[in-house]
């Protein structure tokens, strides 16, 4: 059986090795165009970045890149000028071993901040690995094993479409478990396409969808001082190149991008170890997608919420109170609230009144490990979702495990 | 032995009965100043805002009250119409029975969530405990236990001391227990004095204290729909009455006052059930107060770093972690910290080089239930304390209890 993953996209070659930094597993990938790619990418808001970030921030400033290199075991943050060398080094081998510009070489780490960089074994990892950039699709089974840490499995995903006229192959891994160890719970997404498009183009889309994704999960609430989602573009599927959100095509691949993301946030979420449910929300008829977003963030980072899904409590009052802390305005007279499984949703709450509903069965809609949670604010016309989990006992554990 | 408290306080009368809108304990309590006081009050930042707490913003708008009537074991949130009919009816039947303005009396409720108002059983408490106001420390005691809800002990606090030649006394209760059933654990504290000052500036007071207190702990990161925290002065004590900052005394009593807000704040963070660790943050050298106290409040509200300190882990990447999450500036470069117990700190981390110290030594200070958290910011001059728990694995028990 043929699995089609970013190794079908036309241009990319990859490869994922051991370099030793982890004892066993996987920990250094390379994703490679082989031309000059449009890059669009978000970071972290952490007040606390890593060096990767800072070399990547910086190379992708033109909009131009053409290599990633990734390890993984260590984050390199919080490790000083070592550090940045280290990431810097990094950078510059695998351009010399390409034969491009250190410029457009992005790099990113993922693992435990605060320990010294392993510059020396990376780097010598770059040197033997370069040679064996592959476009098969093994190649890039090995690259999404390559990006993990505490994660139990690989997220990838992979769509061809047409757009006007021209097949279009769009692929992406990212890696992010959250619950366990979450100092080595970076979140990474790497996508790669053939489309043609204006790296300023990209730039905007990407964001509007990091937004709408990426930025909807939640685990713990924390962003690492790791995070990045990195856009390449090579433009190798031959169609004109898109310009401006006006041109024909430029919805069709807003929208299919937005999926990729959608499916890798929900990939995140469902590996939340530690965590039992994994639960979705809803929300319709706000005033405002901003109001949407804040309020679904607010009601599915609160520990309170969370423990009462582990412990199958149809608690709305807390889902109320929730939304009450967000700091965004609402009536909670205009509420309608329904809770349930990804199947069936019952009616809790309407326009400030309890509803009446069968408790019993309420409860066994509970027990799935889908949940669902609708909230039709009835003030607006703006609508969100967003991902999360449970708080559970072994979440707690899992956290509290002494590690020195 | 005899227990000083609010009833020592010049002109306060109380009393705390039995109604039965809770099984077995005290669930009314009642507070009143024989004559008019200076008032002022914080209420929740929660959107959604219990009935009591409309009322009495409205009754203390003119900076004056002379009684407050609480009860606890029904929230009086997310009742509707029946709920503020409830509230105001509080307000009125103990009006009637003290002979004084309904304006004179503020409401407050804590207990369950969007339960039907049991207004009956509480008026029909009012007209029978009324004649029951004493001045006896036990009708003291009495009120500190009846606004209890899952709280496993009262929070009192009483202090006497001089003022510009005159004696002045000052009480308080609170009650909150943040970590069990938190929809029940409504932060609510009352204190009264019989100092002299004017009812603008006492609000200014408050607000500032309550900002470096009440605020600065933390329990589940929430606020709940009825936190409420009024001060009522009756001026009984002769004082020239305080009209401004520059007044002799202002100071002393700010200091008594933001000292009484210290110890029932402390009280409450103590009984967080379910947590095992008590964690005081004190943040020095900061930019700014509002980044030092941001920077605790993201600090101690971060699951990362509240597990960590229940698995005894000095995992300090997680402490700057969250501190990058706040939103605010800071280079994490010039940062020292230290952790520890109450009695003994160690430094782990000097202006981003991690610092050796004995691992034995730190696992053993670790193991004590009172933790102390120090950062030095080396950007400034303000400073900040907090005080926070440890989330365990009881804490998500407790809260994931089928309750419905």
């Amino acid at each position: 059986m043929m699995i089609k993953n970013i190794t079908n996209v036309r241009g990319i070659q990859c490869w994922g090795a051991h370099t030793g930094v982890k004892s066993l597993r996987r920990d250094l990938a390379i994703i490679y165009s082989d031309v000059p790619a449009s890059a669009a990418a978000v970071f972290t808001q952490n007040q606390v970045v890593a060096a990767p970030v800072t070399v990547s921030k910086k190379h992708i400033k033109d909009g131009k890149a053409q290599a990633i290199v990734i390890n993984s075991g260590n984050a390199n943050a919080a490790t000083g000028e070592q550090g940045m060398e280290g990431a810097e080094a990094m950078a510059q081998t695998l351009a010399d071993e390409l034969k491009i510009d250190k410029e457009m070489v992005l790099v990113s780490s993922t693992g435990v901040i605060g320990e010294p960089f392993p510059t020396e074994e990376i780097i010598k990892g770059i040197k033997e690995n370069v040679s064996k950039l592959s476009t098969n699709s093994n190649a890039g089974s090995f690259v999404a094993n390559a990006i993990l840490t505490t994660d139990t499995f690989a997220k990838e995903g992979f769509v061809e479409f047409e757009l006007d006229g021209y097949e279009v192959n769009l692929g992406g891994i990212a890696k992010g478990s959250g619950m366990i160890h979450p100092n080595m719970a970076t979140m990474l997404a790497f996508i790669v396409t053939d489309l043609a498009i204006d790296p300023k183009l990209l730039q905007k889309m990407v964001k509007k969808a990091v937004n709408k994704t990426f930025n909807m999960i939640t685990v713990d609430g924390d962003t690492s001082t790791n995070d990045m989602v990195v856009v390449l573009a090579n433009g190798k599927a031959n169609n004109k190149e898109l310009k401006s959100n006006k041109d024909v095509g430029f919805k069709k691949f807003e929208e299919q991008l937005e999926e990729m993301m959608t499916h890798l946030a929900q990939q995140i979420v469902s590996d939340g170890e530690g965590a039992s449910k994994y639960i979705e929300y809803e929300m319709v008829n706000a005033k405002s997608e901003h109001i949407a977003r804040t309020l679904i963030r607010a009601i599915s980072t609160s520990s309170l919420v969370k423990t009462a899904m582990f412990g199958r409590d149809p608690n709305w009052g807390r889902i109320i109170s929730a939304a009450g802390n967000a700091g965004v305005p609402f009536n909670y007279e205009n509420i309608v609230l329904y809770l349930g499984s990804e199947e069936e949703i019952l009616k809790v709450l309407n326009k400030g009144k309890p509803e009446k509903y069968d408790r019993n069965y309420m409860k066994k809609l509970l027990r799935e490990s889908h949940i669902k949670i609708k909230i039709d604010m009835n003030e607006g016309k703006a609508k969100a979702k967003g991902w999360g989990t449970d708080l559970t006992t072994d979440y707690v554990l899992f956290n509290s495990v002494y590690t020195t």
